[in-house]
């Protein structure tokens, strides 16, 4: 089997998951090419000594200039934060590099919009690890939907709920900044269900949004206090283009709610919903039922034909949250051994900023946003 | 104990639950004044005569200007369609009787408010028969947010879901007209999360919707198809005068709810699920617990200590949807007899309306409204 | 309407669900027989004023003997503790009245055979308040059995857990004491779960018991200590004449838990799953479905298809736990009526019963103990 | 850090299980010895080829006894069927190999104390791999219990529902065969819900039981029928030393029930409930909530200060069914380098099987067995 030599860079959360799916893919996946972890990049010494040693990397680089020109990286993984997204795929697509993005894909449309060109144009396999998709229970959803099983699909309804921000004492951070960050809530976790959204029942045609504040301000390391100015929620009203309507809502100061993304698709014959806290389990209703019952079952996803589930372990022994990524991964080496497209691509990531763009342009001035296409 | 003399507008579903609840009260509540069933008011003769020999009703009448000006009436309870609220309710003020109307109040806010303004000078007892106010858990959750346990509200988040519509094969029905039904799904399930959401976290400052017919026309019992005119669904966001945030969300084409008002409250300190097909359940989060031991807890509301469950039947023996009618007809009796004001009143009618009519505008017009002081 | 005479001996809670049910049962029930509250029993003047007061009973007695004399009483209904039953029914039998019982029917199978052959003889209509038999969801369950829908049944297994009796420091009451209750958890709920283990599975044919006071002693309201008699719980393994097997577990320590009788059924095509505190809901498992849309799914038992539900109110609206009671005294009247057995009928108790004392023998004797034909 | 050379005997599911938590226990917790794919073990070449390459292993044995015997191994891994696990450890002990086994860890009582007795004298590490002591939130119940949380414990249930021989046509498999096997549902599953009995709430002192075979003969691959003579289903009752009382049931007949491992705790202060389907919650009550608020809270146990949680991934992301097998890795490894007892080791293994035997002998007897110290 070929090698594919990894350049990863940012040693967080993220770096994390894809580093573990990396290892584990071959493990429980006919992977095409086996990933060698060539080199991780961070801006912290200490930090990136630690990860490496960790995981196994072969050696560490504290630029990521010189990590996405060196000869012996073939895939660039992109797990920094969002403002650095699009001078690295740049550069990581001038290079040849094949390049595997976090999301949100950019800090706006217009920087995801370059960042496809380039890519496209380089010839390279681009994706955004949009996750999610790698769920099985919602593959499967994706499946019943293309079955026609739900019908004319009315409504898609999405929260992301988490509460870290609850408190308004939580202390400052990046992803308070909206330089940094692009946007808060809105960019973090709408991200996630308007990809859903695509992905499920297709493009949006209109929205409007309300993106609040909440916390005005938080402590300092040094106890001073810092203005907010990323969004602490972000809600917004949704028409889709084949005629279903939504409402969403992301916050980060649903007190209780740790990582709660749910989402609820109605249609004429049947309908959905899913729970990332149960990300197991996929409730499913169908008309079809007979009359006396009727009701939505729980659909336990760990059966041998449900999707991705007959590399793991036998019915009713759930997996974990970092699965879709080792999914992702496999779906992507197979992707880039192949030539194939990977989906979502750096298209699908700009279209998701064009949605997220269009809420945000929608809260400033009071009123709907048509989509245009992308 | 003194007699009030009931006079009964409207016998279908309504009128079913309403005199369920006159006949119930006295057996488990102190009600101050006994209530006689004196008159019933339906346009079709034969099912007003079963209507009336079912509940007991004493007498019977087809029009009900009769009943509203009868010597014999002292409490008029509308639960007719919404378009004869209005005339209704005048009349019946004029004639100095006491109303209790079902909600909405009114088909908008204009007639709202005359109906409010008419009840007041008569100096009559009225009240809105929005009667969730009078489930247990929902009276608890008000108790709890009273208190302060959920701290600053960050969210409330509401959907109706119902579902006879969501067949586009299912007939056409009088609440498919604007012109009787004011709206559809909107005045229909919205006015139930709007008044809720007044209850628990107090005033709306600004509200965006988005309303549509999913299904343009729907047949008729001959076969000919007819034009839809009222909402099958109406969504919305709304930003709180105390600063939470909130989407909503009805729909009577939710495929699998068949009666679904959920909501959600977020605040800094604790959160709160109701959830009506669960009616005697409150979801509730508390940030006071320890550290290893929060989350969500499900608390059965059929306690002693519980709002109105000292009436019924000991701990874990649940009560039904109906229940919240006996409830409302006892404070209403309780009101009528002490002479303070009834709750909601029609000034909260009123002010439902508003939230309506407003969340139609902005639909309109595709843009934020914002609420003016009722 | 023919009238039929009710004559009610007992006054505290099931004299109260009982009362609501006749008052009830005409508003929505087509009842061939209009009960009419002629007189109440109790020993407690007081207490016996105030139920006849509120409920509307015509007249009183303090003597039951008195009362099942009287010419003017159709059907005498027995809701006093379990060791009067015997005494009551015999002479209501010998006086020709109807007789309606709490359950259990008798302290003992001894008991229950000279109560079952007496009102056989005596040719009135007798049947035991199994109120349970009369939850919606519960005939659904028997509908879907009895249609095969389940295939052949491995498991009948049943929980009743209440948690009254939790606290050490609780106060003693007549429930503790088994020469006035027969048993505790064990008489009091196992009867409820082994008549409905009999109503939907069939026949047991051999157990092995253990029942437990954990509480060896509670204090009376003098301070002073007495010691606890009757069982705090009684748990049981079961062999039916079918073939299935089961466990059951009846409990007053069961904290947390105010009133849940759950069981599982699962057979070689289909499972069931049911929760008295949700007992609107139905969960299903069918082995029908498709491979990849397995599970199970919880049936609201609120549609118009649903048994005993077109008489109450639209899909989605729930029920409480007394219109059990209003469903069977239908049921009741209807029997009465047509002179055909009431379901569950004194043999029935008589059943019941021999399982009940089969338990208690085999907890005595520390192994199973086989059934004989009754 | 020093290696541990690992020899795997088994190549499915279990071998799987226990090879991917070599694998990655390393990246995410402190382990003191770094564990090395030494040799892999299995009868059959070709899948033990398939086996060893998939997790890199660096040699492969197909004898057991030649593996146990290499001086490059350190730790003996037995994941083979049950009836094997006696000769492998026994010869393990006599070379001085740690030994780590699944469960149940013998046959019979008299198998597991060899096993114990040998490996106690050989002064090796020895584990049982109950794996289900490593899920987050069942050792947070055991810290709650621990620390008083539920007071006097009254009743520990438990049912293990599985489901993969609920259709009498699904073939005949070795687990059907009482001389391989030992026993069918009983020692697969009711050895887990004992071991967690025991961890949770301590010794047994007496138990009841029944065994069944439902289905008496399966299909063979050549379509010829086999009797069946390991149990489908067992069930029993327990007293426990501390004086909980309990009922039991594994079955693998329990339709759409994939692998429910269920445990209902009920103290006097307060009761747990865990549901293996959904292992990353807790459902906790508590006593000490304020009348009002009282309710089974779902406790997310995916928080930093959870068990084992800080090395994984933030609040409410969810870990998969073999994380408890990393967990359990961990704690093996860290057990080996201190030199401190391995927990649950074969001592615990044999107390368990103890319990399991008693149940059987029960079952044939038809009466209570007591247990006698182990």
């Amino acid at each position: 089997m070929k090698d594919i030599r990894v350049g990863m860079i940012g040693t967080r959360f993220m770096g994390r998951a894809h580093s573990n799916a990396y290892i584990n893919v071959g493990y429980f996946f006919p992977t095409p090419l086996h990933p060698v972890l060539t080199a991780a990049c961070g801006r912290d010494e200490i930090n990136l000594n630690m990860f490496a040693d960790r995981f196994g990397y072969q050696s560490t680089e504290t630029s990521w200039e010189r990590l996405v020109r060196r000869d012996d990286i073939d895939l660039v993984d992109i797990c920094t934060s969002n403002a650095t997204h699009l001078p690295i795929a740049l550069e990581a697509a001038k290079n040849g590099k094949h390049i595997f993005c976090e999301k949100p894909l950019a800090l706006n449309a217009h920087e995801a919009r370059q960042m496809a060109e380039a890519a496209e144009e380089a010839g390279v396999t681009h994706m955004v690890a949009f996750n999610y998709r790698r769920v099985p229970a919602i593959v499967l959803a994706k499946q019943m939907i293309d079955q026609g099983s739900l019908g004319r699909i009315y409504h898609f309804n999405a929260v992301y709920y988490q509460d870290w921000l609850s408190d308004p004492k939580s202390p400052y951070v990046w992803r308070n900044d909206v330089t940094q960050a692009g946007s808060g809530a809105h960019g973090d976790l709408n991200a996630h269900t308007v990809d859903l959204a695509r992905y499920l029942v297709g493009e949006f045609e209109a929205v409007s949004g309300i993106q609040q504040v909440f916390i005005k301000e938080r402590p300092r390391q040094d106890g001073t206090m810092r203005r907010v100015t990323a969004d602490d929620a972000t809600g917004f009203l949704a028409r889709f283009q084949a005629g279903a309507v939504g409402v969403f809502m992301a916050t980060r100061l649903a007190t209780g709610r740790r990582n709660l993304l749910r989402f609820e698709i109605f249609g004429s014959q049947g309908s959905l919903v899913f729970n990332l806290e149960r990300m197991n389990e996929l409730q499913f209703y169908s008309g079809d039922d007979p009359d006396q019952r009727q009701g939505f079952r729980t659909i336990l996803v760990t059966d041998k034909p449900h999707p991705y589930i007959s590399a793991w372990w036998p019915p009713g022994h759930i997996i974990g949250w970092e699965h879709a990524f080792i999914h992702e991964t496999y779906d992507l080496l197979v992707a880039i051994e192949s030539g194939a497209p990977a989906v979502p691509d750096f298209r699908d990531g700009l279209k998701c900023q064009q949605v997220l763009d269009a809420v945000q342009d929608s809260s400033l001035q009071g009123r709907w946003i048509t989509l245009r296409g992308a």
